[in-house]
């Protein structure tokens, strides 16, 4: 499947390399792709540079916005809150019709400490399906860390829940049934239509302190009933 | 033990009734308990008036909020959001080093949703322990509906997790031990200084849409790594 991720960070890069390694055709959008790949900062999440990873990723192409929201049969948000809108601007009409999993979270940062904005009555995730109508909006896996997106059955317990939510109910079985065939995810849980990515989102606050307890971003929680 | 409950709802009327089982001199706090016992509304978590409650349970007094503090060795919030600081306000020199156990989640109902206020950057369990400084704020059992606070065991999968936060060590390992003994709480798990109860609360938000999903209030988390 031809698979446009947003964003070329630590999560855009584990969900490229999870995704090519079951024989997708990913491309990862960029702002500016020519300044992204000549940057040295090394992520913390891959251990190298975007040109390192690049190399080491050749079937995974590094290109702007446009062209990877044009390139994908599903483009794949992995893009920082406050950048996500932006960089989805550049390819709006190309993703009418297409099925647009957020993984992002509005994380925000101040004084008072980190908080999400926006938080409470409204979500990430709705305000891009109201700049993007024509997308098929679902909220996944931004409430895990990268790597068990892609691995959950081997980390973080193995047993754990995966919520996702969306208004259109084919694009969540759809977005359901990759996770599982390609990931492995057992336990997706639908927890409604698209005002649900406000929980969704507030759940990260709660993880963020998860993982301060744990020492660890490998943790999850498990929906027990 | 002296326990003295704000409120006298659902949520306080269940405490009080795991409490008094457990052999515990409980007393519970209302702004006026008479007009609160002539009241005739039934109380949907408990099935009865307030009056019928009190004479099934003799055990528990209703009081004033005022008595209910100066009663409790430790005093037990599970009044609304809103009410929480007044209804402690009235005993408020009786509290001072008292563990208070935060039971209360801040919920706010706007034509935008369901929220909490404050959210994100404050939490009402920061609201408390600023109002009384002298008190030794436990935020705890917000978590889970009334009736899982009291018998975690049998209910939401047995195997789940309570998170609780503070500033003050002893007070938290002092309700991680009642909670153990006397309701059989196995996995409480400390997330951190009283700042993490803005996570805590914020939880609710994505609990109250696993409620939904689930068809009733009996579900949790467990947390996995």
């Amino acid at each position: 499947m031809r698979i446009g991720i947003i964003g070329t960070g630590g999560v855009a890069r584990t969900l490229a390399g999870g995704l090519t390694a079951k024989g997708h055709d990913v491309a990862l959008g960029s702002r500016d792709p020519q300044a992204a790949l000549a940057r040295d900062d090394v992520n913390r999440q891959t251990g190298t540079t975007l040109a390192g990873w690049a190399e080491a990723n050749p079937s995974a192409r590094i290109v702007t916005n446009a062209e990877a929201i044009a390139h994908g049969e599903t483009v794949w948000n992995a893009a920082s809150g406050t950048a996500s809108i932006p960089a989805l601007e550049a390819g709006a009409a190309d993703l009418d019709g297409k099925i647009l999993v957020d993984v992002a979270n509005p994380i925000a940062r101040s004084e008072a400490g980190v908080t999400l904005d926006p938080i409470g009555t409204d979500s990430l995730a709705e305000q891009i399906q109201r700049a993007f109508p024509g997308a098929r909006v679902v909220k996944a896996l931004n409430t895990v860390t990268a790597v068990v997106m892609i691995d959950p059955g081997q980390l973080a317990g193995g047993a754990h829940t995966l919520p996702i939510c969306g208004n259109d109910e084919d694009a969540k079985r759809e977005v359901a049934g990759w996770l599982a065939d390609w990931f492995g995810w057992r336990d997706v849980l639908d927890i409604g239509d698209l005002t649900a990515a406000r929980a969704q989102e507030a759940y990260l606050l709660f993880w963020l302190r998860l993982m301060q307890v744990n020492g660890s971003s490998i943790v999850s929680t498990k929906v027990v009933r």
